[in-house]
C-alpha cells in the first residue's frame, strides 16, 4: 500500500480527459500535489492509503473549473453602476473610480474576496488581467489559488504606471519575480488593439517571448471597434494583431464576438486560445460570439466570467450553461455546443484555451490536483437518470450550481471542505469591503452633487478660472454691424463664420448650473464646412454679475472638448431639462485700445428670432484687468452709438427657455 | 398594540408596488394569510406585536416570486434525454414515456418535488400545464404553494383521456371541485394552435368564461408552427386564435416568441398576458421572444421556467436574470430591460400576466402574504454599494442566486425557515423520485434493446406479423418482361409507376436489423408526380428462409407510416451505417392460379445497375399459404423460362451494399 495525501473515493469521476472517461463509481489518489491515480474503486483503495479519505458518494468529482478570464479587484466595483450604455458605464464610472480608488491594497483585497468566490463555485484557477497584478498574484497564491495574472498595458496612463514604458518596465520586474511561481504564472495584459500601439503590442510580444510567459488580450469584443479598427488600419483586428508578432507568443484572445472566418482560422492556425464571457456579452450588448464556429474551426475556447462588474459575479455554472444555451439559440439548433462540450469548455479547454493543459483541465495522472467535488444530492438535480452514463453532463450544466460544490482542492490543497473555506477569512474580507464600498460611494455622491464634479471626472478638462466680460446687443440688420466694425481704432482680424448647434443642459442644483454641449461647424468661404469642433462648457449662475457700464462679467466657464456623443453627456449628467440654441455666427477677432476682443455677429435659428445679435467678449484672469476691459467695451459702445437701455442682459439660453415658455403657454 | 401572525424586520423591503417603493431598513406585519402593515421599523414595531418577529437584518424581503409557465410534474422527466433535436426529444423520448408513466400518482410526486425546488429558490405561486391536474393542485396545496392548475386539452388521446371530449368533461369536473380553494385556481389549459381544433379552443374559452377560471395557451414558440399555421389559415396564429373566442377569457399565453407587432397588439387590447421562457426558448432553439417589445407595447409579461425536462430546473433566479441579459443582447442596448424592470416580471408582472395581481405580486396592504427572504450577506453579494438605493434591483438580479433565499412564506404560512422545508419531506421524495427514474430508465433500456421496440415506442406502427413470399430475377430488357407478362393464365390489373427513394439505416443489434425509410412517388401516365408515401419498414434477417424452389420467404416486416423526417429516424434510432437504393418501379397487381401477386419491374438508378429487375411477391398469413404461394411462383418462374440458376437472392439493399464496398474498395 502507498501512503498518499488524500483519496477522493466512491464518487463519478469525471474525468475530462481525450476519451472522456467517466467511473462511476471511482476513486482519485493525491500526492505531493498531483494526481497520482485514477481508477475503479477497488483498484484505488487496495493499492493506496491516505489518513484523509473522502467519501464523495452521490458527488461527481470533476477538474476544478478554469475561469478563463476576468479583472478580480473588480468585485470591488460590482454593482457600482448598472445597467448603463457601455461608454457612460465605462468612462463614467468604472474609470473615474479605478483612477481614483485603484492601489495594491484595493486589488489585493478585490482578488481576495473574487477567490473567495470563486472557491465557492468550485473554480481553483482563474486568468487575469488588471493593474498592479503583483497585489493580484499575492492574494491568490495566499488564496491558494492558481492564477494567470495578467498585466494590463495601455497606451494611455494607467491607475499603476504614466506611461507604457514605465507598465513595460514594471511588467518586466513583475515576470521575474514570479516566474516559476507553483501556482502563479505572470502574463503580459496589452489590453486591446484600440487601447494601445503596434510598438507596445511589439514590445509585449518580445517580452512574453524572452519569458516564456503568456499573453492575454481583448479582441473584437464589440462592433464598433471592429469597424473603427477597420476603418483607422483597413482591416480587421486579429491581422493587424498578428502583424505585431502578437500571435508568436502563447496567445490567449477573450471575448472574440465580432470575428469573420479568416481571422477565425489565423487564431487557429497560431494556437491563439479564446475565452468565451456570455454574461458579460449580453449584459453590456457587445453581441453574440460565434462560439459553435470557432469550435468547429478547432480554436481552443475556454469560458469566463469577464468583470464582476459587467457580469455581476464570478460564476462559472452560470457562464458554462448561458454558453451551452445560448450557442442553440444562435444556431436555432438545439444540438449546438451539448453539455459534455460545455463542461470541456469550463475545464480542459479553458486550460488550453490558456495554455496550461499540460500541467491542469482533467483528471489525469501526472496533472496537478486541481479538483471540485458537487454534491448531486439535492432536489433541484433529483431524478438521476443511469440508463446513459454521459447524462451526468447535461445535469451537470443544466441543472447544477455553483452552491452545489461541496468540496475544493487546489493543487493537493483543500481551499474548501463542507462548504467552508479553509484559506481565506470571509467575513473579514466582506467587512474590509463594505468599508471600500462606502469610500466609492462617498465619492460618487460627493461627484453627483455638483455637475462640474461630474465633469471633471471623465477628465480632460480645463480646470482654468477664466473671467470673461461681455455686452450683447440687438441690431435691426446687417448694415449697422458694418458701420460698427469699420468704426474707427478698430482693427479687425478676418473673421471666420460658423454654425454653432448648442443643447444646454440644465440643473436644478444649488449652482443652476448650465452645461453647454457645442457642436461647432466652422464654414468655408464657399459655405462648405471646414472643420467642426466639439465643446463642453459648464456655466454657474451663482457667479454672474453686472459692472457699472452694464457690462456682464460672467465668471467664467469650465472647458473640455465633447470627445464622446450628446447622448452620452445627456445619460451621463442626467440634466433636469434641456434647451437647444442654434445660430450662425461670424466671429471677428479685433483690437481695440491695444486690448483683444471678440466680436460675435449672429443670427439665431432656433429660437428662430429675428435680427442680428452683436456680442463683444473679452476673457480676462484677473478683476482688474475685468474691470478696464469692461471700461473699453463701454467706449466702444459709445462710438457704435448703442445706449445702455438697448443692452441685452439675458444669455441666449434664456432667450431659447423664454421662446419654449411662450410656445407651450399659447 | 395590535396582535399579528409574523412581523419580518430590519429588512430591505421591496414592494414592487406602483411606485416601487423600498423601506430600507423596513417591516412587514402578517395577519389572517394578508400582509396588515408594510412601513418604517419605528412605526411597524410600535403598532404591532407577535409571537413570531423574524429578524432580516442584511436581507431583502420581497414579493413571492410567480413561476408563469411550468409543467411541474416533468421534475420526473428532468434529464431523460438533452441536446437532442426538437422532435426527437418531444416525440422520441418525453411523448413515449408521458404514454407510459404519466398517471395520478406520477404527478403528485413530480408536483410535490417542483414545489420543494420552487420553494428553495423563492418561488410561492406557479401557473402549470399538465395531466392530472387534480393531482397537481393537490400536491400543490399540500405543499402550501400558491398554483394556476391548467388541465391540458389536446386533439389527441393524453395520458388521462382517449378523447378531448373526455377531458372537457373531467376538466368541468376538476374546475367544480377547485374553484374557490383558498390556494389553487383550477384553469384549462388547451395545449397550442396546432394541437387543438377550432372546436376544443371554443368550448375552453366558453368553460373558462362559464366559471370564470383563467386559460392557458402556448403561442408561437416555434418558427415552424408559425409557418404551418400561416399555410394551413392564411393567418398568424393569435389572430385565429382570438377568432375562436379565447381572448374573452382571462387567457395567459406562453412563450410568444414569433410574434409580429399587431399580434403583440391584439395580445394588448385583449389584456392577454405573456410569458417568456428564455431558457427553454434557448434549450430547444426556438428563437429569441421580443421581450422588449412586447413591454413596449404595454403587455404585461411574466417569466417561466417551463417544464424541468427543458431548462433543466425551476430557478427562477437564472430565468429572470436570463430574462435581463438576453434582451440587451437582443436589442444591442445594455439599457434595455434594466434590473427592477426584470425582478417586476418575476412578480408583480407575473401577476398580472396570470391575472391574479389584485391579490399577489407586491408587498401591498390587503394583498396575500406572499414573501421570499433573500439574504445579501454573502460574498458575491459582497460589496452592497448605497448610494443609489435602487442599486439593489441590480445586486438581486444580476448577483443573487436560489441559494440565497433564506426563508418564503405563502398566504401567511411559513413553507421555508432557514433553509429548511417545512410542508415538505424532501428526503422521502427524493427517494421516491430515485424509485421512478430506474422504471423510466428501464423502460427505455428495454426499448433501446431492439430497434422494433424503439419503432413501437413512437406509434402508429402495424404490427402484423405478416410473411411476404418472393423472388427476383434480373432480366437483360424490357422485352423480356413484356413477354412474361402476356404469358397465358397471367391476368394483369393496370399498373401504377412509382420512383421510389429508399433509405435503409443497418444496426448491428442481434437481429441485423434494417429499417428502410421509403419516400414512394406515385407518378401520372404524364410522368408528373400524383401522391407521394412515407413510410418506415423494419425487417429482420435471422427470420428469412429458403424454400425448395428456392423462393424466398421472410418472415414479414413492420410498417408504418412515416410522419416524420429522415433526419428525424436518423437521429432517433441512431443507426450504425445508412444505405440508400433510388429505382423507378412498375408495379402491376397480377392474378394467376386464383391468387393476387404482385409483380415489380425495377430499373435501379441507386446503385446504377443495368437491366431490368423483375420481382415477384405474395403477402401470406400463415406457413401453409406461404407454401402454396412458393409453388405458383415456381410454376410462374417455369412458364416465363427461367431457370433456377438465375434468380437473384440478394435484396436491393444487399446490392447497394456490394457497390459500396466496391467502391470504396477502387
Amino acid at each position: 500500500m502507498k501512503s498518499v495525501d488524500a483519496i477522493l473515493t466512491n464518487a463519478c469521476i469525471i474525468t475530462m480527459n481525450d476519451d472522456f472517461d467517466l467511473l462511476a463509481p471511482g476513486a482519485l489518489a493525491v500526492r505531493e500535489g498531483y494526481i497520482e491515480a485514477v481508477g475503479a474503486v477497488d483498484e484505488i483503495m487496495s493499492a493506496y492509503e491516505s489518513a484523509d479519505v473522502m467519501d464523495c458518494s452521490g458527488c461527481a468529482v470533476i477538474p476544478g473549473m478554469i475561469n478563463g478570464h476576468t479583472h478580480a479587484p473588480m468585485t470591488l466595483l460590482r454593482g457600482v453602476a448598472d445597467d448603463l450604455r457601455l461608454d457612460v458605464w465605462l468612462m463614467g464610472y468604472m474609470m473615474p473610480v479605478e483612477q481614483e480608488f485603484v492601489r495594491p491594497d484595493f486589488c489585493w483585497l478585490g482578488t481576495q474576496l473574487a477567490c473567495a468566490e470563486m472557491i465557492r463555485s468550485g473554480v481553483t484557477c482563474f486568468a487575469d488581467m488588471y493593474y498592479y497584478e503583483e497585489a493580484v498574484a499575492d492574494a491568490a497564491a495566499q488564496a491558494g489559488m492558481r492564477a494567470v495574472c495578467a498585466e494590463t498595458l495601455l497606451k494611455f496612463s494607467t491607475p499603476d504606471a504614466l506611461s507604457y514604458d514605465e507598465s513595460l518596465e514594471h511588467t518586466h520586474d513583475f515576470i521575474q519575480r514570479w516566474k516559476g511561481h507553483p501556482l502563479i504564472m505572470p502574463a503580459l495584459g496589452p489590453h486591446a488593439a484600440y487601447t494601445t500601439t503596434d510598438d507596445l503590442l511589439q514590445q509585449c510580444a518580445q517580452l512574453a517571448l524572452e519569458f516564456d510567459v503568456p499573453l492575454h488580450i481583448h479582441i473584437a469584443e464589440t462592433e464598433q471597434e471592429v469597424d473603427e479598427h477597420r476603418a483607422a488600419y483597413g482591416m480587421p483586428v486579429v491581422p493587424w494583431v498578428k502583424k505585431q508578432g502578437v500571435f508568436e507568443a502563447k496567445t490567449t484572445a477573450a471575448h472574440c464576438v465580432h470575428l469573420d472566418e479568416g481571422e477565425m482560422r489565423t487564431l487557429r492556425n497560431h494556437g491563439v486560445g479564446v475565452v468565451h464571457n456570455p454574461s458579460s456579452n449580453l449584459k453590456l450588448a457587445s453581441g453574440f460570439a460565434p462560439v459553435a464556429q470557432m469550435l468547429d474551426i478547432g480554436i481552443n475556447v475556454g469560458i469566463g466570467t469577464d468583470g464582476p462588474a459587467s457580469n455581476n459575479d464570478l460564476d462559472m455554472w452560470e457562464e458554462m450553461r448561458l454558453a451551452a444555451l445560448l450557442a442553440k439559440g444562435v444556431s436555432g439548433d438545439p444540438t449546438t455546443l451539448p453539455a459534455r462540450q460545455a463542461l470541456a469548455m469550463a475545464t480542459i479547454g479553458g486550460a488550453r484555451a490558456l495554455h496550461i493543459d499540460s500541467h491542469v483541465g482533467s483528471l489525469e495522472v501526472g496533472k496537478r490536483a486541481d479538483i471540485s467535488v458537487v454534491d448531486l444530492r439535492s432536489v433541484h438535480l433529483t431524478p438521476k437518470f443511469t440508463r446513459d452514463p454521459e447524462a451526468i453532463y447535461a445535469q451537470l450544466v443544466y441543472a447544477a450550481k455553483g452552491s452545489d460544490v461541496r468540496d475544493v482542492m487546489c493543487q493537493g490543497q483543500w481551499l474548501m471542505r463542507e462548504r467552508a473555506l479553509l484559506t481565506l477569512d470571509e467575513q473579514a474580507l466582506m467587512e474590509e469591503a463594505a468599508g471600500v464600498a462606502s469610500k466609492i460611494d462617498a465619492f460618487l455622491i460627493q461627484r453627483e452633487e455638483s455637475v462640474l464634479r461630474k465633469l471633471l471626472a471623465i477628465g480632460e478638462v480645463a480646470q482654468t478660472k477664466m473671467f470673461e466680460v461681455q455686452v450683447k446687443v440687438l441690431l435691426p440688420d446687417d448694415a449697422s454691424v458694418e458701420k460698427m466694425l469699420s468704426g474707427p481704432g478698430i482693427e479687425i482680424v478676418k473673421p471666420s463664420v460658423r454654425r454653432q448647434y448648442d443643447t444646454y443642459f440644465l440643473f436644478e442644483d444649488v449652482y443652476h448650473s448650465r452645461l453647454r454641449y457645442r457642436e461647432d461647424e466652422v464654414l468655408e468661404e464657399t459655405g462648405e464646412v471646414e472643420d467642426v469642433f466639439y465643446r463642453l462648457t459648464l456655466s454657474t449662475e451663482t457667479k454672474e454679475r453686472e459692472y457699472e457700464r452694464s457690462v456682464l462679467l460672467s465668471r467664467s466657464r469650465f472647458d473640455a472638448p465633447a470627445t464622446r456623443s450628446l447622448r452620452f453627456y445627456r445619460e451621463y449628467f442626467n440634466p433636469e431639462s434641456s434647451v437647444r440654441v442654434q445660430k450662425k455666427r461670424e466671429r471677428y477677432r479685433v483690437r481695440y485700445g491695444g486690448t483683444d476682443f471678440a466680436i460675435n455677429v449672429d443670427r439665431l435659428t432656433q429660437p428662430a428670432l429675428p435680427g442680428v445679435f452683436l456680442e463683444i467678449k473679452s476673457r480676462t484672469w484677473s478683476r482688474q484687468d475685468a474691470e478696464r476691459k469692461a471700461e473699453l467695451i463701454g467706449e466702444m459702445l459709445a462710438l457704435f452709438g448703442i445706449q445702455e437701455q438697448e443692452l441685452l442682459k439675458q444669455e441666449y439660453v434664456e432667450l431659447a427657455m423664454e421662446a419654449e415658455r411662450l410656445e407651450s403657454g399659447s
